[in-house]
């Protein structure tokens, strides 16, 4: 091979890397964006506050249209650089975790939307209301991890996502059931919104532990070449 | 070129197309599956019929199974063949595809489990039952327009997919109104559930859009060809 030759190979592979940090760097951005919505909405939601709320509900759209950015970029790279091996795992794990971020944001743009709604009247009920901050705080913790797991791929972080899941759930199950149980001085509205809340919330870790089994599979598939 | 070479670049494309082929093919036995799944889930949920709704919770495994293996046969397609224009596209609108088609199989599920956990109390509640049949109607409509859509590409499917979600958004809003509004004879556990079923119902037909969206991302791109 000629010098030149060489020279234009070693351009074309570094263009490439530069195409998949953009990606990465774009998926942080993305997740910032994911850890403040869902700590904004969990107070909007815990102090009926409005005006946190409607930002929590127009940033949506910014998360939104950072993700669709993403998936354009994954796609050139896919027509341009036919990537293979861990490349290409990174850039078809890229779709998901992207595809999961952008949900963890309409679930948080959906919990300022219930504070909204009732305004005055607070959203979160009061026999649940400590039940509810644990959730949030939960969910925040969640999303911290993903955020730092997206930008080190540090494999114990990837554990301690699943793990926490469980602390999620149980405290998923037991709003449920005070839910269930409550009595007639909680009116069906509060019941119908918690309700919601409480789903929303346990799915924010569900799209953490999905986006951390994706971080798993490009590891694994790494150690497996 | 050679006539050995002319053979070669045949058969390699003729693999190809039969590669694209087995992978809309099993999207259609994904869809098949998903219909089945919300048919059953709602006459389930409808009937408090509960071996109906063992039988949804244990086929949403093989949904599962089925989704994954589209998953890896796209991404042997990526690998192996590079492709591109229409064919990348196709690509990469089917592991979204398949991943709408996964969670639709998930909420079914999870519609089943409603039933099954409450039996032998019915879990739709009675001034609303009319609303959850006419929500299950339609949701059963929307996935079979998907599994249509995929199989024939019909455009005209896609509008009336995308049609279709209004109304099942009236709807579920009308039954969150009715939920709201119960009064103290109906239990909280009854209220919680049917909140629950109610976002299930109106997640089927979300999905189903996010479907039709992609499939015009598929055309849309092709015209601009």
């Amino acid at each position: 091979m000629s010098n030149i030759a060489i020279k234009w190979e070693f351009s074309v592979r570094e263009v490439f890397q530069q195409e998949l940090a953009n990606i990465q760097t774009g998926l942080i951005e993305v997740a910032d964006g994911v850890v403040n919505a869902i700590r904004n909405a969990t107070r909007a939601f815990q102090t009926s506050d409005v005006a946190l709320a409607d930002e929590v509900i127009s940033n949506d759209m910014k998360i939104d249209e950072a993700a669709a950015h993403i998936d354009d970029l994954t796609i050139e790279v896919l027509l341009l650089q036919s990537p293979v091996a861990r490349d290409l795992r990174f850039v078809v794990s890229t779709m998901r975790i992207s595809s999961s971020l952008e949900r963890m944001g309409d679930l948080a743009a959906h919990i300022a939307q219930l504070a909204r709604m009732r305004f005055p009247v607070e959203v979160s009920p009061e026999p649940l209301r400590e039940h509810f901050r644990e959730a949030g705080e939960l969910c925040v913790a969640q999303a911290e991890r993903v955020r730092k797991l997206i930008e080190t791929e540090d494999s114990q972080l990837l554990d301690e996502i699943i793990a926490s899941d469980d602390a999620n759930d149980a405290l998923h199950k037991e709003v449920l059931n005070g839910l269930s149980t409550v009595d007639e001085t909680v009116p069906a509205e509060q019941v119908v919104d918690a309700t919601l809340a409480n789903r929303y919330f346990e799915r924010f870790s569900d799209h953490a532990v999905a986006i951390a089994r994706r971080m798993r599979y490009l590891q694994e598939g790494a150690a497996a070449e």
